[in-house]
């Protein structure tokens, strides 16, 4: 209860952004500088999918040894700043609450919030979610 | 107002599961078979963001013309089902209310229901969501 956990390093290349907004949200603003600098985005920034996908990718390297995880239910997750290319995220979350699941033996909640920032400290996603996961045998 | 779109189609390669898996969500369940047919997964599935970011894509199919977009605040988004190799997903969104945003001349509020669906029309993502978006001229 109320752990704390923090750390990791995800990289946003500019190739990788273009690449990644090439496949899944090809926007002019996750692939054309000069289209996004006449935007409201003052500039090229990569798609909300991505930086999700970073947080996926912080949240795994953050949890070593934790059980298998599944039925993710956020009640709320907000983008609140752009993500530029060169731009370095890192991960910080809380463990709010832990209980069982009545419904399913063996398995078990986890409440959580997460922020996730860049490396000036801002925030660029902050979520609330629980996370249904397989409880270790004795737990 | 209340304006329904529907349609798309995305789908989901074994091998490219595990390429972005690899990357962002490197778990057993979206890598090996043979580990996740141990899990409770039943069988190997897509990471939860490879889902969301076909969502990014579909919704982006299904809005040509659309403006910029940005500051998207999800107030609940739920992973309801497994994506197994070999699904290929649609998208039912129906749009909730629109409003201008009184501090961002400009700009306004959409918001909306989305309903990521696979081929068996069964959900697997569903959210509720607000987009900011930059309004046209004279709107």
């Amino acid at each position: 209860m109320g752990a704390v956990v923090e750390g990791g390093a995800f990289p946003f290349e500019l190739g990788e952004i273009k690449r990644f907004a090439g496949v899944f949200d090809p926007r002019p603003t996750h692939l054309d500088e000069a289209a996004a600098a006449a935007t409201f985005f003052n500039g090229l920034a990569a798609s909300g999918a991505h930086t999700f996908a970073a947080w996926a990718r912080l949240y795994w390297d953050l949890t070593p040894g934790w059980a298998n995880q599944a039925g993710t239910d956020i009640s709320r997750m907000r983008l609140l700043r752009p993500v530029r290319p060169g731009d370095t995220l890192s991960l910080r979350f809380e463990v709010l609450d832990k209980k069982p699941y009545p419904l399913k033996p063996g398995f078990g909640f986890v409440d959580m919030d997460h922020d996730l920032r860049n490396q000036h400290g801002k925030t660029v996603l902050r979520m609330t979610c629980r996370i249904m996961i397989e409880l270790r045998p004795g737990a």
